[in-house]
């Protein structure tokens, strides 16, 4: 099948939405967790969260036209904090109940079900249930003129996770996790392991990294 | 196990890119196609392709800093054209193959096995392996000042998907591509289905879409 921008300018406004949110691939899962200085908690699922670099350590997520209500925006830019918290298997229907739109008053941690909890010395929500979570300090504001999206930057503050999770290494076994991926706007996958591959080299063949 | 600022900035070199590329979760699994002015063929591996927006269409990816050589910007920014393609199940060593140093001239199609693809009028090459083949028109290079990294955004010109992947609502079947997901920079997953959800209302239980 075959789609020019003309048939893509033509399409019915949802059919369009589906396609070319399919376009990327698999997404990330998250919940981001915020509070206004009044005291308003906010939690919203996000499926546009990113690596931006690892030292400093720093990650995004896209933020709609400013054009309606953006809770989460709000909190960020007057509070300085928030929250990144994996999306597990155990609760996805708890985690795609936050996109509902309540008003700003309401907290989506009580109408979801999920739990908020709190560090020491730390502003921002975290989620309870999720046992990988990130708590950030708002680093900057990026425009992206084209839509007049934002991709909101944070530096890494503190990590929290289950220490099963963690391999000798660093890296963090997300499979184990039971942490989700998104396609599309709704639809949540599991993961299984194919292969995790060594640094490739020069024509060298590409050898797993596992013991099969 | 919990980690603050200090020990994060403290931390082995290595074992903090593992870590802290693990922390946004499932990636997308894209390569990225692209052609100098000269005729030099360039193709790369890359886990940061991001959806910006359905309408106009959108699509991003992080670029490193351009401290060192970058033909994938180069040729993007000479030329005008990219393709997005993605990575399935059956191709993910060659894939990841692409991300060895070659130097410029080479042509990471022929060293990765894979094939490029060419059609009508559209200058960029996709590759023939891939069932999502998407070709984009440069639209914004945008500076992240916190890392000097660049989020590179197209604008969708035309897509090529294989027809039993399309659903009747525009929706693609990533899971039946054999679309595959990235955990930090060399873990490769294939997706299962959990669930589709409707859209979320206030104080209404989540439903799923899906006929079970």
């Amino acid at each position: 099948m075959e789609f020019d921008s003309t048939r893509i300018s033509n399409m019915d406004r949802r059919y369009r939405a589906h396609l070319i949110n399919s376009l990327s691939g698999f997404r990330s899962a998250n919940l981001i967790g915020s509070k206004s200085l009044n005291g308003e908690e906010n939690l919203a699922v996000f499926n546009s969260v990113c690596h931006i670099g690892a030292h400093p350590p720093l990650m995004g997520f896209i933020l709609r036209p400013l054009t309606v209500s953006r809770n989460t925006y709000d909190n960020i830019i007057e509070s300085g904090f928030f929250t990144i918290n994996h999306i597990h298997q155990s609760f996805i229907k708890e985690a795609h109940h936050t996109s509902a739109k309540y008003p700003e008053s309401v907290s989506e941690f009580e109408k979801s079900g999920l739990n908020s909890h709190y560090e020491e010395g730390f502003y921002a929500p975290y989620v309870k249930e999720s046992s990988i979570r990130i708590g950030l300090k708002f680093e900057e504001s990026v425009l992206i003129r084209a839509n007049d999206t934002r991709m909101i930057v944070g530096k890494v503050q503190n990590i929290h996770i289950s220490d099963e999770l963690l391999n000798d290494d660093g890296w963090l076994d997300l499979s184990k996790a039971g942490t989700v991926a998104i396609s599309n706007l709704d639809t949540y996958y599991k993961a299984e392991l194919i292969d995790r591959l060594a640094y490739a080299r020069p024509d060298e063949k590409v050898e797993s990294l596992l013991k099969k």
